[in-house]
């Protein structure tokens, strides 16, 4: 979501989406809202959610308790299932979003409305020392039911970055208990980490790549180099970083181009590992992102990614795959890592976001030595793995991800379509599932772009230096991709 | 807690405590159960509530469906408000517990069944882009309502790893900008920050004291230092650590030599701030817990901790104070660093745990100069802003905070007179409110004491290398803890 959104959810019987129009909020006490005809501006609180209900067309809680503000000036009427049409023509559609099954899902309302649930809600517990009864079996149903192959180990925490921060602790335990053998820990490892020094707190890096995002917290800001804003003034770690491919669209154009690209970073990959190791910082993982989300959804090849793996195998480093952005089925599997096609699975993956609650899987062999060695007061929420395993149970019974898979394809091909009548505005059109984006000339033409497709109903986000990037609900069909088309191609015909 | 405990959770009309038996976990099935008379293995699920409800005093839910293995065997009595006593003999106390207002606080299950709630437990917003509406009057009703003085500003976060290292990053940012003064950012800075270099990423430390806590992610682990459990195997940061006091007891009988241990420790600070700036590293800041709880429940006197402060500005850092284990009330003070009486207020406060969501309180000065700056995805949650709102005002309502205060005197004084009496048993008493703490002469006699007390029913937690630590809810009284006193006294007096 872009800066200063505003939330509107779609309510309608069987799902929910949320739509972002974007919106003034230096003023805490208004908001713009843009229909097609015009710009509304209306005084509010900083946040209202319209609530839309199908049963309802002219729908009186349109505003509900929560916006009453803009009751008076805005309509809705129901044309497609979680989209909207304004009276002034407007259709807000559902194409960025974060959770994936909409907001307020009946299932979900339903499963918090039952008392056995309420303890878990009210009374969080130490899920290291006070798992809730069952919590094993409860896992099985959540994260256990969608965890990677080969990966059968889980851990869960409370948010993205302890996520990362706790899968290269466990990276970093893991390598130094290979580099240990048999031996016992010593007296000077037990002595010198409660210092920081070595050899108890040992000189271990974690590699990564330019323009990836892996969270803000001091370990993860160590492999983020997305944007300064995240990364100034802030010390870090001298840790190596490789650069990720820039591919060149129309693939099938640059083949050879990007092979040859991909092979470049790979190269400086097992350089890196080389070069640091003979000044003694040992590279104990690779992580990396399926698709540099934040850093401008920058794709490689399902080639680029196995041959990294055998690299990180051949020289002895975990492969750390961060799936907190594109896990969760958006581009068409539940994760996306799923579609390389990994003979060796990754060794840990870890997620959060639209999983509701952080954590890693892992191999059996990457599981901690001893107990406590991975361990904070909560590790994660009892509360979310219940609101998880139902919306996993959603995403099956209306096989969301095929959905996803599906209505990806309609996007992608009809963006293609855009892309070679109007090259002069879009260009290096990719995705997978529906996490799809394209680029634009420049910085001004995408927020250009960004504006009228707003003020027209549709929200888009950008991200990189000029790109625009696409993020619905799993509940996210072909229509809404038609409707979505059928406007965006008449911006661009309109552009000037 | 320590290892492998069992929650016991009392029911009654007003209050819920929680008490934890220690049981063997290693077993997924198997519990051991202590009464006074023998020890009950039961085979169950590895986790158990007792609900007892006091309207029902041979209660038939005893062990409601959580764990029927247990009905058969226990059969609970009450004698008094949030105790229970077993069929054996044995009394259950609430001396260890991490919610401040017990557990199922029936506040707490009303506040969830009100249907306007649903939503802030169902539908988690990107709080930093779309806040609930009104969210900065709900943070008046929780957060802010009891802000420490002086501290205005509140950002909420997800967990205390995630608060410190937060406040590092505020504290880092503050820090440069004051360097910077009027100057603008520089093109170098911006561009050697992406691959983790000064001037970027400057060489800014922390300054931590040795036996401090304040969490397990890689910027607070380089200001942990309790454990080697904790540390072994994470590469760290070479930031500063000083000696914490080691204050000897009785304290009336060692006015000069504690006084003498202060200034030691004091002098190292300055000495540690002028020696790292030597080798252009830069403390930014200084982090303390006003109790090393993790460490052992070591005190300094507030003069410790007011001097300590002054060298904090003196030197241009800012003064840190972490109160994720301390803050909440338990001492007799909210906040814990409220009993020293500073002049000039800390810099930021941290908090988590028994607050149920984490954050920071900070000076209007160390607000960040732009947004974004300080981020992630869902910065807290305000479900648990909903949550600690209700139990502020039950804490409020039945005037807690002054209960710990007096029950703390009552725990304070029984322990002195204990020590009195059992010199070779018990030394080094010490506490405020009822977050008190007492040494044992070794390791295995520390072990014996709480073991020979779970048989009793009542539940005491070890910390640091012989201590014995109490951390009973807000809702503990007076005739708790003389019910402990007493009982505590027999163990004492047959002890061999």
């Amino acid at each position: 979501m872009g800066n200063g959104s505003l939330g509107f959810v779609l309510h309608n019987k069987r799902y929910k989406g949320l739509c972002i129009l974007h919106a003034n909020l230096a003023s805490a006490t208004e908001l713009h809202v843009f229909t097609s005809n015009r710009e509304l501006m209306v005084k509010l609180p900083r946040h209202c959610w319209l609530f839309y209900n199908r049963a309802d067309l002219r729908c009186p809680e349109l505003c509900s308790p929560r916006c009453p503000g803009l009751q008076p000036q805005l309509q809705l009427s129901a044309t497609a299932l979680s989209s909207v049409h304004l009276s002034g023509g407007t259709t807000v559609l559902p194409v960025a979003a974060d959770a994936m099954q909409g907001y307020s899902h009946p299932s979900l309302i339903k499963l918090l409305q039952q008392p056995q649930n309420l303890s878990t809600f009210i009374n969080r517990p130490a899920l290291g020392i006070l798992p809730p009864e069952n919590f094993s079996e409860r896992l099985k149903e959540s994260l256990l039911s969608v965890a990677p192959k080969g990966l059968p180990q889980v851990m869960t925490m409370a948010c993205g970055s302890c996520s990362n921060e706790n899968a290269f602790k466990l990276i970093f335990m893991w390598y130094r208990n290979k580099e240990r053998g048999r031996n016992n820990v010593t007296k000077e490892e037990l002595e010198s980490c409660m210092i920081n020094q070595p050899p108890g707190c040992p000189d271990y890096a974690m590699l990564s790549f330019m323009g990836g995002f892996h969270g803000r917290t001091f370990g993860c800001l160590a492999t983020t180099h997305s944007k300064a804003i995240h990364k100034l003034d802030i010390p870090s770690l001298d840790w190596p970083i490789a650069p990720f491919p820039r591919l060149k669209y129309p693939l099938e154009d640059f083949v050879k181009e990007n092979q040859q690209e991909e092979a470049r970073c790979l190269e400086e990959v097992e350089d890196l590992i080389v070069k640091y190791r003979k000044k003694k910082k040992i590279v104990a993982g690779i992580i990396i992102e399926p698709i540099q989300s934040e850093g401008g959804d920058n794709h490689a090849s399902d080639d680029f990614f196995r041959k990294l793996r055998d690299i990180a195998r051949k020289h002895g480093c975990a492969f750390l795959v961060d799936e907190v952005q594109t896990g969760g089925g958006c581009t068409g599997k539940f994760w996306a890592h799923e579609h390389w096609g990994l003979d060796d699975p990754a060794d840990v993956v870890t997620f959060s976001k639209k999983m509701m609650t952080g954590g890693f899987f892992h191999k059996e062999e990457f599981r901690p030595n001893a107990p406590y060695r991975i361990f904070n007061t909560w590790l994660g929420d009892p509360s979310k793995n219940l609101l998880l395993a139902e919306v996993i149970r959603v995403i099956k019974r209306e096989d969301l991800i095929n959905n996803a898979a599906h209505a990806g394809k309609a996007l992608l091909t009809g963006l293609l379509d855009l892309q070679a009548r109007y090259p002069h505005l879009i260009s290096r059109v990719r995705g997978r599932g529906t996490f799809c984006s394209f680029d634009t000339p420049n910085d001004a033409t995408r927020n250009k772009l960004i504006t009228i497709a707003r003020n027209k109903g549709v929200v888009l986000g950008g991200c990189g230096d000029r790109s625009i990037r696409f993020r619905p609900t799993l509940i996210f069909k072909d229509h809404h991709a038609h409707l979505f088309l059928n406007i965006f191609s008449d911006i661009l015909a309109n552009f000037k």
